[in-house]
């Protein structure tokens, strides 16, 4: 825990427009915030300073899929069946509770517990119904996926989607086509992901309606190498791996060779994540990085870790860096029956001995007359791992015909192969983008007596200069307008304010993060000069009017404010 | 209707990686488009052009909003009760179809037939089922809002919103008391709305999850004037007025001073609404606006015109621009009860006669006994315009207790008043983007004998140059691979090409629109020079390898190829 009182803060917040409550003129909605101009200001910031490194930097594509989903895509990816927490209603008042929060108190994972488990413990510490008192009724699962219908009717199941990953995979033969059948192929997207909380808490950190930014980085299964991770291997990590609990600070390269972090690839992702925050203005001695025990983290997965931050709510994660194995496509591959693997390409042809399906025409003829050619083909076309119990399964002109071992044999054959196919495995950095604009928020947050400074990275700033005139009078506005409307741009926000004293004015900027102030005086008419002042020293220099534009684009650069 | 064809248009798209059918690897879902890694760009680009005009040259803020809304929202907006399309099923395969379109060809306007007139039209021209030719049924209404609930069981129903202005709508007082409760104010939102159509057709023209970029600017209702209008005055439009539906020619200013466009502002936008598709690529050409014919207009807009473009489609509406007059923040208040209301002050506070409750004390006090002057004071803080039927409904320690005229009367006083409260008018540009997304490509389509170059505006191509090796060895390679490094960002985007013949990635580059090529050859390791190259012109010019990035920056601002 900090002493940030995440209450101060979201008040601010409110009062400021940076965050709103949503349908509060309807009495609201838990788990569900809307975004004002400052807020929106800022959240685009943190999204454009995750394109610059991804897309900039790392030279992924992004794309942008649709968030209803039809049921198949998130049965696939076992949502349907796995996205879900336990419930429980009230049987006096109906009133419904998250099993496991119920408990909390008494045991220290009570998310591991079952539903049997959890009933016996209302019944061991005689747990009620916080609203009226009454008795806690059975423990049953509860799918958090809002669940609609596309068209009309009820034939067609759909869901918000969960995550945003999904559309990145289902879309994996077109992005391998546009990526020239090459890996590593990174793909980003950014986007709104649902979760039917049963209780939302804990403000922005649980949000039913939430925003994402997500990384799936396509690589070779025997290439978990990144080219560029000679370039940081020597920057350090905090890191608490799941062998001993315990906080230690390594190298990216001691990660590595000590077996810490499971790959160069994972590795380079998780420094790169750092990289982001601390630019976003997260501060590094708050954060860490925590590998998923083992009994935490899914089957499949190789490693994975969270980047956790540390905020008034304890220790808080909101980046989750994965190394998924073959799971997402091999699964997509199962359900949909689609070819989603690599060809990794020899040098050049090679000739090797492979299993192939031989149809046995002697056979075939007499029993399925005209039909025999397709079904050979169709057979043919298939590879001994598609063989089930003995059993080929075809399709000929829509109609399924299974065939015994009577009809064909698996034979080994010498061929020129081109390469090898395999399933790419997957690297996730997965972004909380609520998550990651409440930490800058509170990261930034410096509050004393009763005097409230946002120190916000210039680069995330919602408002980067204030621009006041000294009086509104003696054509000292008329000049702070003219250098507003040069000055502002959509990338680069000016505000204008000439309404109360000009410490009521920078005090309105500090409390909001704006790093500069620049303010038209009775000299600015004389030599053509204005006041820009530093939000962190409050420091002031006088600068050229005209040059305003280009000394703001320089401090935005990193020019700092002393050189002036 | 242009000689474009949208199948071929929509197949380039696929192939190279603008817009994907979503969900293709589960058989689809009508009406469903991702965005793939060109597409996400140029979609991107789109926005960033209009939050310029908007956000930067306007001054505009922005907000986003949550798009799971809770049921009050879209009763009080109307779409709960009126968002809805005729619907009839075949009565023999149950498949649902839209009943207007399946009477199209016998009515010039089958959108306006009721459903008792479109079960006599199948009757009549005896029109049945297009998949199995059985009768279709009753024609029943089908309202179009994807239904969900909010948390567990069904107590709270949600839907996605329809539209994304109702979230700057229901954040009025939080908007205006940012904005310093003053007007004018104008928001601006971009983001997911819904449509759940019954049977999807037309592409991208009519999606079931689609983009806006909405903008409410909340003006005073006797102020309809726009200070900027000057600059644009004697710019002229494409308009089709709904008096003589014939297109005219006309400037922005003969366009209000013949009562044709409403009033000045709304004149502006419309005006703007022309700059921002034509910066975009749009031709002008092929741009129109169309008033809303009288019947078409909703009863409480003051006036509304669509910017219609041509396309293969024919004319189709992308934007919208109305004077909504007070009716959405008056539905909001009526609804929530909350005053949505800008107080107009006057320069300063005059003595006015008011009407007031003024309790009556004397029945109070026998009759309420201690509660009596909480009651008064209740009374008190409300308005005339709060009794109904001579009653007065107050609360009081949450009771609520109703009060006939016997406590209290409506009293005038003399009283100094600050302003008066005005109900704010709303005028709404209204951007369909992906139908600009659309247009944009087709207008920027250009192909002929089998050569297909995508003529797209600098500013919103998704590559900005391609960029290669003559050859990929002798260190020319290393050297394109530089200059890209050094080129390429997130908003500069590169893409490094080296197979294939130099025309054929030239041709690659057309297809996608690439506005230029530099290219790396034997001269470039002697002299430092590399080519640049103009997609409209196809001319080429030397440049030092070195100013690659700031020659880049000179054409995207506008500087001229020729001038190099």
């Amino acid at each position: 825990m900090t002493d940030i009182n995440s209450n101060d803060l979201m008040s601010l917040c409110k009062r400021r427009g940076f965050i709103w409550p949503s349908f509060e003129l309807y009495g609201g909605v838990a788990g569900m915030y809307d975004y004002g101009p400052l807020g929106c200001a800022l959240r685009n910031n943190i999204v454009e300073m995750w394109r610059s490194i991804y897309k900039g930097r790392e030279g992924f594509v992004e794309i942008d899929s649709e968030t209803v989903n039809p049921r198949e895509v998130l049965a696939a990816s076992g949502h349907v069946e796995n996205f879900a927490d336990f419930i429980t209603y009230c049987k006096q008042c109906n009133a419904p509770y998250r099993a496991d929060h119920m408990v909390k108190g008494f045991y220290e994972n009570p998310d591991i517990l079952t539903p049997k488990e959890l009933e016996e413990a209302f019944v061991k510490h005689n747990i009620r119904c916080p609203a009226c008192g009454g008795e806690l009724g059975e423990v049953g699962e509860f799918n958090l996926m809002f669940r609609t219908n596309i068209g009309p009717g009820s034939a067609r199941v759909g869901y918000l989607r969960p995550e945003t990953a999904q559309g990145i995979f289902v879309n994996y033969q077109n992005l391998y086509r546009y990526n020239r059948e090459k890996l590593p192929m990174g793909v980003i997207q950014t986007g709104r992901s649902y979760r039917n909380e049963i209780a939302p808490r804990q403000g922005m950190i649980r949000m039913r309606e939430f925003n994402q930014m997500e990384v799936e980085l396509f690589v070779d299964p025997e290439d978990k190498d990144w080219a560029k991770f000679p370039e940081i291997e020597n920057e350090t990590l905090d890191l608490i791996p799941n062998t001993t609990l315990e906080l230690t600070t390594m190298t990216v390269k001691e990660a590595v060779e000590k077996g810490v972090i499971a790959n160069r690839v994972l590795a380079y992702f998780v420094y790169t994540t750092k990289q982001l925050l601390t630019s976003l203005g997260i501060d590094a001695k708050r954060l860490r990085f925590r590998e998923h025990e083992k009994d935490e983290m899914a089957h499949y997965a190789a490693d994975c870790w969270d980047a956790e931050v540390l905020l008034s709510y304890g220790w808080t994660e909101i980046v989750g860096i994965a190394d998924r194995g073959s799971w997402d496509l091999s699964r997509h591959a199962q359900f949909s029956g689609a070819d989603l693997t690599h060809l990794k390409r020899f040098d050049e042809p090679r000739e090797m001995e492979v299993e192939k399906i031989a149809a046995k025409h002697k056979a075939l003829g007499p029993a399925f007359k005209g039909k025999a050619k397709a079904i050979a083909a169709a057979m043919e076309s298939m590879t001994p791992s598609d063989v089930k119990d003995g059993k080929l399964a075809v399709k000929v002109d829509g109609e399924e015909i299974t065939l015994t071992e009577e009809y064909f044999e698996v034979v080994k054959r010498v061929e020129k192969v081109a390469g090898v196919r395999v399933v790419p495995h997957v690297i996730e950095p997965s972004h909380g983008l609520d998550r990651i604009f409440y930490s800058v928020l509170e990261h930034a947050y410096d509050s004393k007596d009763d005097y409230t400074v946002l120190r916000f990275a210039p680069a995330v700033a919602p408002i980067k200069v204030g621009i006041f005139p000294l009086m509104e009078k003696d054509g000292l506005d008329d000049k702070a307008k003219e250098i507003y409307e040069k000055v502002h741009t959509h990338r680069m926000e000016a505000y204008y304010d000439g309404s109360g004293t000009i410490g009521k004015r920078y005090a309105r900027m500090d409390e909001v993060g704006t790093p500069w102030c620049i303010t038209v005086d009775y000299q600015t008419l004389q030599d053509g000069t204005v006041t820009i002042r530093d939000r962190d020293t409050t420091d002031q220099k006088r600068i050229p009017a005209d040059s305003a534009s280009a000394v703001l684009e320089e401090l935005l650069a990193g020019r700092s404010f002393s050189s002036l």
